[in-house]
């Protein structure tokens, strides 16, 4: 057992580990080459690491000191391994702190209903029954409803990241002229969605998806859905 | 005649300058440290600054070279004068990018309801004539209708500015250590409302509403609304 742990949702295949705010962390321990192990986790257990007090992936255990929140999670990286910055200039707390909240209030909705039905069929069944639930109270709906709008979502989805796209044509990298925190948490959206479907949304030429192969490329994610590179 | 001067929409006193996209403008240069005359325009003669071509204020007239859009502006700016950068550091750019579009996108739509009729008060009739038509374009409603909304809409408003106030909770700007142009956008939407109405939506302990006063400190903004202390 590694002495740095990320506990995280997974596929029942125990190999697709599908949370877009685990891969921030993923990314961001990456960046800051630390090694670590990914534990997955059903939903009922997240209740149970370390005895109890979190709700949601993921979770850090470094050598048994636990944070919880992937910007919680980042800030505390920062703090504790002096290594690759995640926040290398003046300002970029609150450039990540801009995109966090432009994935959690514009893409991650959409993308939320794009994967409904992936997401649901990829889990083990006790997580599938919780998820079901989750679900039925968020859209009052049942998974097949939601997955009905599934299309259409994927359609407007691409118009959604104008405002990055914009950025990406004149920047390599979210942070400038290399990757940081900020880049990671947009990559956890789309690679959340790449994750469910093994597909992307966006064609080859898009600079957002030429952005999502460089981040791919940089930090080593194997391009098979199936496996997680972790290092 | 200065040598450099901005157009910009004006109340009919000819004194209350209100458009928060000339409002960047005019803390862009400041910051830059340039002398500058702002001259008022009402929407007719937009169409007719330097024989056509510009739709919307602020247009910057640098000595003859005319650009428009904010935040074209400001990149021009930038390039142009190399005192006080308005990007200092890497990542900026998308910083500002990304507070734009939340002011476009959470902010200005809100701000737009709330002083929908101080605006309209306080334009010359033919002002208030093509504002009337755009806004009933906009809204599917008189202006009256619009201001209906007002109060609930601001007493929404203060928690749309969550993400921004946890930015401000942890540093003194936007742009981190000390004011950029990601901080002259932000600024720009609450001037806005401070113009029109001469009073706050938030209350003085409010993280935003520090940041708020420390910036019209900093910039020597005069603290009275009829007045512009353009330098």
């Amino acid at each position: 057992m590694a002495g740095m742990a990320v506990y995280s949702l997974c596929a029942a295949d125990g190999l697709r580990h599908y949370s877009p705010h685990v891969w921030k962390v993923i990314l961001a321990l990456k960046h800051k080459g630390l090694d670590f192990d990914l534990r997955p986790v059903s939903f009922a257990d997240i209740r149970q690491i370390a005895g109890g007090g979190f709700s949601s992936v993921p979770v850090l255990d470094d050598h048994g000191r636990l944070e919880g929140d992937s910007f919680g999670i980042a800030l505390y990286l920062e703090q504790a391994y002096s290594g690759n910055s995640l926040f290398p200039h003046d300002g970029q707390n609150a450039l990540a702190r801009m995109v966090e909240y432009f994935c959690d209030t514009v893409l991650n909705p959409s993308l939320s209903v794009i994967v409904v039905r992936q997401m649901h069929d990829m889990m083990p069944p006790a997580d599938q029954k919780h998820f079901r639930a989750v679900r039925r109270k968020r859209f009052d709906a049942e998974i097949e409803e939601i997955a009905e709008c599934s299309t259409g979502e994927a359609k407007r989805f691409p118009k959604k990241l104008d405002p990055i796209r914009k950025i990406l044509r004149d920047q390599k990298w979210m942070a400038g002229n290399a990757p940081a925190f900020a880049d990671h948490i947009l990559f956890g959206s789309l690679q959340w969605h790449r994750i469910c479907t093994g597909a992307s949304l966006l064609p080859i030429e898009d600079p957002v998806e030429q952005w999502f192969q460089r981040c791919i490329k940089y930090y080593g994610i194997a391009l098979t859905v199936d496996r997680i590179d972790a290092s």
